[in-house]
């Protein structure tokens, strides 16, 4: 075998395990009897421990110095480009540091979940300190100077705070603005009109529904339900999962539209290529662009529901009686400072982001202690949103990421919203208004277009020149911005 | 780490990515979108290599010899025993073969698939011939006098033919007797009285509910929809499957006794050592005793019956109506020669059997060509049974298991059943008449009696020695002859 076909069929390999991993987790949250835990957490280690090994080792190192002197396409070389930037951060760090943080997520998650159902703070904060410890000492791998830079790249690769410091301080202050300006009156009469009771088994209709409106191929993929929705899978075996609050609509519709996203991304990349490192989903952001796209940008504009409130309310056995369509649309549209980051408008949401990055860079970076987060959360959340959460649990220990070790992260998700606002700006340019083209009910038509711009090039290029050649423009939260200002000004 | 310590941490590892690889089979069967095809192959293929590497490595052969030295309770022998055991048989066959054959297998299957479906036999047959051809050159690396036995060994280890032909010869003497004295009259009338419609959704009900009663634990397993039933998985996560026919309930009913016991049995191996090579179950053979008994020894009983039919006619929503429990236990028990296998009824059944067996040995010990198949199967099938088959797919083309190479697989459904009239006729020496236990609701008895005799002992054993340690008899087919005479003799 040539050098090449070594790396192809090597990485090939190693992506058929990581797509095994991903089925025993998919299983995990929806199928699995609750006694097999033990067992299914000594299976996802021992298929860990053996993709590490393939990952790690000299041998790789080897194929892909080897692989080097072959690599002619433009593909060859992204893929040769992402497997040697893994490899070389994966070498940086002691597999013991790995093991140990491993270890210490599982406790810190259990230990989470119970002292969080009380807001017990004090309780939970040794092993969040055990589990932020021993991060930061994998972060001294990294840039010395900003270790933070190393973590985040983890999920948003080639992306440092110093870009994203100018970007976030931006939105933050205009969002701030925006919020005071749009803050919603009456909000309860608003949420009243989409608060109707509507079956599990009509919710799970109407998702199934849209999601084949989007384009998502059914033959290639399903929907489930589990407590935390997700999104599983790839390229021909794409799983994305739901819950149903019966007397809440939208907790499972915008879900499907926001997992249903993510999904049409992983179905449309490209087939010759998803199985190597530059074929799969670019980023963590860029991912969250596709959710936040369909769930928000489409999902909760004025066209779209032009277009299907008659029939969500049919499928729905007519709950939404007498409710028109500009009340349906007004109540999926409040904005309104909360404490619950999962919770929050499109509006707010981004403010509850940039309060996690600042907080993770100061302790990263910093010299924040663990054990005062709760009153630096609280500070800053008052400073952010005027109001203070009343406990933790409301407050610093909401979101589970922290406890299993996903510090770097947060930040996706705004960056995920900044692409959104960016490409609708280039979409609409092109084709018109995305709310007139869900208006038409042709979602087929933004879907196509995703897939050629976004989901089909995986990760050839790193997410910001993805992002130029897409849009044609540098990162820039101002798409965003104006695309909220726009809609919220005809919405008060 | 000592020697034995590195031994059970490795062979745990294997164990793990074995549940792992069933987990795949089962989402495979029951789960996955029909376009995943291709990328399970792929994850299915990568797992399968792996553990092949990991069982055939040298350093796995070091492993196994420096825990001979430390191998102190009879379950560190027993785990070496059976390590060892495998190592060397794998380690004879060149993996060239092993892989060869998977592919051909791959091939037959998908040809049978569609041959079968048309009785086309003669298309079929260059494949089929290019998988037994490698199955006889892969048997060749254990007994030259012999091959077949080394087939055997894959699914009933232990056993050879020199002891299973005079077992299986009295057996079928004694069946073709008993064949034609229980031969049931009026069979389709008493079919009538089994032939209700039933919902899928209450047979469900009837299933989950004689589940309970057996004793399968939910917490650590379930039940699902598969063309083929099976049961997969073992201790704290056992899964079965199985199927609806509205128009017939026993299919549905059987079944789920029948992957019931199987269920059992994997619930109820010794928790300390199931993920080690002696904890497993015993063999395919020892398997199928516990299915059978719970299908047929338990739920075609009497007793059982007599417990039992009114609430199954209650969760039928009354489809028996004025049908008497004699009838309906007349009608579960039906006796006649006809062509398929898996519809036979117990009495017939073990001749099905045989008669594979009879041919298995020619083709690979004697010189019985593929293509003369069809003519030797239907002669044979009019000596067991005085009919012969109109077509190849009531004939030889019925079966998966030649067509992807299980070649001596078939005996150890018949030991299974040896193996029950063994178990049967000891339990009732202890414990009284099974039939009498079902009708007093007491079927956990059984199961504990299984679990203690059978289930915990895993292949710390061999199987003989296993039953021998269990009835304290030889192996013989005598009780299961007993029972079958026993049982028509009422019957008739």
């Amino acid at each position: 075998m040539t050098a090449k076909e070594v790396f192809y069929k090597v990485y090939g390999e190693i992506h058929d395990l990581l797509e095994a991993q991903q089925i025993l987790e998919w299983d995990q949250q929806v199928i699995m009897p609750k006694g097999g835990a033990e067992q299914r957490a000594n299976e996802a280690s021992a298929l860990a421990g053996i993709i590490h090994e393939k990952l790690t080792s000299e041998k790789n190192g080897e194929i892909i110095a080897n692989f080097e002197k072959e690599a002619e396409t433009e593909w060859d070389k992204a893929h040769l480009r992402e497997a040697k930037k893994n490899y070389e951060k994966q070498k940086k760090i002691p597999s013991s540091l790995v093991a140990e943080k491993s270890k210490r997520t599982i406790i810190a998650q259990s230990v989470w979940e119970k002292t969080r159902a009380v807001s017990d703070f004090k309780t939970f904060s040794p092993f969040l300190d055990g589990v932020i410890s021993i991060t930061k000492e994998i972060a001294q791998y990294g840039d010395s100077e900003n270790p933070y830079n190393f973590l985040l790249d983890d999920y948003e690769p080639y992306i440092k705070t110093e870009e994203l410091d100018p970007l976030f301080e931006s939105l933050k202050k205009g969002l701030k603005e925006l919020v005071k300006k749009y803050a919603s009156e009456n909000t309860e009469r608003r949420k009243e009109a989409i608060s109707k009771f509507i079956s599990a088994s009509n919710q799970e209709k109407i998702g199934l529904f849209f999601l084949e409106e989007m384009g998502f191929d059914f033959e290639r993929g399903r929907m489930d339900i589990s407590a935390h929705p997700f999104t599983s899978g790839t390229m021909d075996d794409v799983r994305l999962t739901t819950r149903y609050n019966e007397n809440f609509l939208p907790t499972s519709l915008f879900g499907v539209l926001h997992e249903g996203g993510h999904a049409l991304y992983e179905q449309g990349l490209d087939k010759n290529n998803f199985r190597f490192p530059a074929g799969q989903a670019c980023s963590l952001g860029i991912h969250e662009s596709q959710s936040r796209f369909w769930e928000n940008i489409v999902g909760r504009s004025k066209g779209f529901w032009d277009a299907y409130f008659e029939i969500v309310n049919k499928l729905s056995e007519n709950a939404f009686g007498a409710v028109s369509v500009e009340d349906f649309y007004k109540g999926i549209n409040c904005v309104s400072p909360s404490f619950i980051r999962v919770e929050a408008d499109e509006v707010t949401y981004n403010l509850h982001i940039i309060l996690r990055y600042e907080i993770e860079k100061e302790i990263i970076n910093g010299s924040l202690k663990v054990k005062d987060l709760p009153e630096v959360w609280n500070e800053k959340f008052y400073d952010f949103f005027g109001i203070k959460p009343p406990n933790v649990s409301l407050g610093v220990m909401q979101d589970i990421h922290w406890a299993v070790g996903l510090i770097g992260y947060f930040p996706t998700y705004s960056l995920g919203n900044l692409y959104s606002g960016m490409i609708k700006e280039t979409l609409e340019k092109e084709m018109g208004s995305v709310s007139e083209i869900s208006k038409r009910k042709n979602l087929k038509e933004i879907r196509e277009w995703l897939k050629e711009r976004i989901h089909s090039k995986g990760r050839l290029y790193p997410p910001k020149e993805l992002i130029l050649k897409a849009t044609g423009e540098e990162m820039s939260e101002k798409p965003f911005l104006d695309y909220i200002e726009k809609k919220y000004d005809s919405l008060v």
